[in-house]
């Protein structure tokens, strides 16, 4: 049997779940820490699973570069490689060869492009990117697509997204069933509403394990994205997974998960402890601030990662002046804690019925703290 | 009663023994790695404390510039500041001041100098050196020494060697004694025989709760080094521990426990585990080789720290090759702990009487992993 979802409850049009795969279940909704090149970035896989985290994502475009596909197979595939026995989500690669590489050209049946490293030529399609993740040994695949760049026309959007539709057929032909894995197939039509149904129809039509909206957090704001979500979750099917690619923010994550969203990925909160930037439930810190020089408590008080229970801003903010490497290690490590956190509290709310309590609350907090800075 | 030690075993010069302090015991023969600004670089103290290490090191002249002993002193101290309970020595500061420091200005009092980081003036006397060491709460303090650079005729090295013997005076002066707390003298004297036994003599007739050998491991080389160990060693107190300051590669570790040193810092475990070179049972390699790209085997089959028992030379190779910060943290940690299951195996066989053959297996190890490199 495919990878699988069932529903555990619902409160509004949020959903708690579980997500059954062949390398263990994942409580929904779920965030995963971003292991772009095969590491959560800062983090050993051990620190990874103590701040609760089940699902990690991985990255095509980077790992088919270096070490490359064939090569990771050759060590087992990215679990074994990287210490992480948990289920695994690869993207395709192809928001990746659009933002980072040189000289791509896209064509009906793929993009040629050359690497962002060394400027050697690559090829992907929609077959060789299911063949990567299968190389790679995804847990869940991502069908190979564009994401449309914003501010896109309706014309170009509906391009656009009816090549995504061409490849999400011929990914799903590519992909190799095997139990407990599964294809996800990514709706796009920028921010219009009758293209992202369309998108919605074309791929509950070819049929696939979990729908992933793309092509959102790309410029367009908050506001326009929810109201997207708005539009496009309601055309998904209600008993797949839904995830809505790299996002976002604390505040991204209550509103999609009120919108009915269950899975998430960004690379906010590790990106932001290798700047100094806290995550936390009194809002965003930044570390490098003199006023934290003699601040002898703990960056936050209702976290239980190393450095919140063990040391004191004061401490951490030494490491980021000495540029320590000490300072990006633990402060991801917290990041990550907290948004693992934050999703452990949304599960229980839905679980509970009190989603919007639970949102006004964490809205709250997040304010007093900046109020207070 | 002042920090103590007790011999355990000896083998020819070799000693076994424990280290009683405020902070816990250690035993000895031991490796100290170096926490130079309140951080073993790229590990957290968890990782510190779960390669067995005991005793660590922290500096003087990097913690009084950042973040300033007294605010150190507020924050609890460095214990408590960096999380490691254990007991910790610090250098007194006179090293990095004549290495590091700019514009510094040496008189019989002490040393004026300018800050590598922002050019900001300061002094460092041995009253000083001791009243900041107190305010880190560092277990074992260091007296203010001169460490005299290599070459130096015997007059420079005997006028250097005079004035870290009035500062020593000083030292133990300024020095508050508390219950496992203890002060060391520093030997100076260069390589110069007479000049060494002097010094040695002189510390002792002041007296300090340990001895330590200074001014060595700076571009004399191994077999001076050790000579210069040969006619200082037999002339420091039998019933006191004594440290062999910066010291060394692995080889230099045998060596030095056989003439009858007790305690070691060192540098190069850390830096190594940042620049990609492994210190293994099978000698030195450097994980940014080509020749490890598909290399599917544990860096070190003897070793149970996580990089050795989880993961592939590849994936250590890809992790420098992507300047992945996870490079770094595991092996800096196999490097530690490489260095602390050695020292535990020197004291295992001191404790058996059988030290040379110890070596002897040691040394093997390393010629033949090179021949195979």
């Amino acid at each position: 049997m495919t990878l699988s979802w069932r529903l555990a409850a619902t409160d509004g049009a949020a959903r708690a779940g579980v997500l059954h795969t062949a390398h263990g279940e994942v409580a929904t909704p779920v965030f995963m820490p971003v292991g772009t090149a095969g590491t959560v970035k800062a983090m050993t896989a051990d620190s990874v699973r103590a701040t609760g985290a089940k699902l990690i994502l991985g990255n095509t475009y980077h790992l088919m570069l270096r070490p490359g596909a064939e090569r990771v197979a050759r060590l087992g595939g990215l679990h074994r490689m990287m210490d992480w026995p948990g289920p695994i989500l690869t993207d395709s690669g192809g928001f990746q060869v659009m933002s980072l590489s040189k000289l791509r050209k896209l064509d009906a049946d793929g993009v040629t492009f050359r690497s962002h490293l060394d400027g050697s030529a690559h090829r992907l399609t929609p077959e060789r990117s299911i063949e990567i993740q299968y190389l790679l040994d995804a847990t869940i695949t991502m069908a190979l697509d564009e994401c449309t760049p914003f501010p896109a026309t309706e014309p170009e959007a509906r391009v656009s997204m009816e090549l995504s539709m061409r490849w999400a057929r011929l990914s799903r032909e590519a992909f190799v069933p095997r139990d407990g894995y599964g294809l996800f197939g990514i709706v796009q039509g920028s921010v219009y509403p009758d293209l992202r149904r369309r998108s919605a129809g074309a791929l509950t039509d070819i049929g696939f394990e979990g729908y992933a909206v793309g092509g959102l957090a790309v410029g367009e704001g908050q506001p326009m994205m929810f109201d997207t979500l708005d539009v496009t979750v309601p055309h998904l099917p209600a008993d797949r997974p839904r995830y809505l690619m790299g996002v976002g923010t604390p505040d991204d994550l209550l509103g999609a998960v009120a919108r009915g969203i269950d899975m998430f990925d960004c690379v906010i909160p590790t990106r932001a402890g290798r700047t100094a930037r806290a995550y936390t439930r009194a809002g965003v810190f930044n570390l490098r601030n003199a006023r934290f020089a003699d601040d002898g408590g703990p960056l936050d008080a209702g976290c239980a990662c190393p450095l919140c229970t063990r040391h004191s801003r004061a401490y951490l903010h030494h490491l980021f002046r000495c540029e320590e490497m000490l300072g990006p290690m633990l402060l991801t490590w917290h990041n990550i804690q907290y948004y693992q956190d934050l999703m452990a509290g949304i599960r229980a709310a839905i679980a509970a019925g009190r989603l919007d309590a639970f949102a006004a609350v964490a809205r709250a907090g997040w304010q007093a703290g900046d109020a207070a800075a």
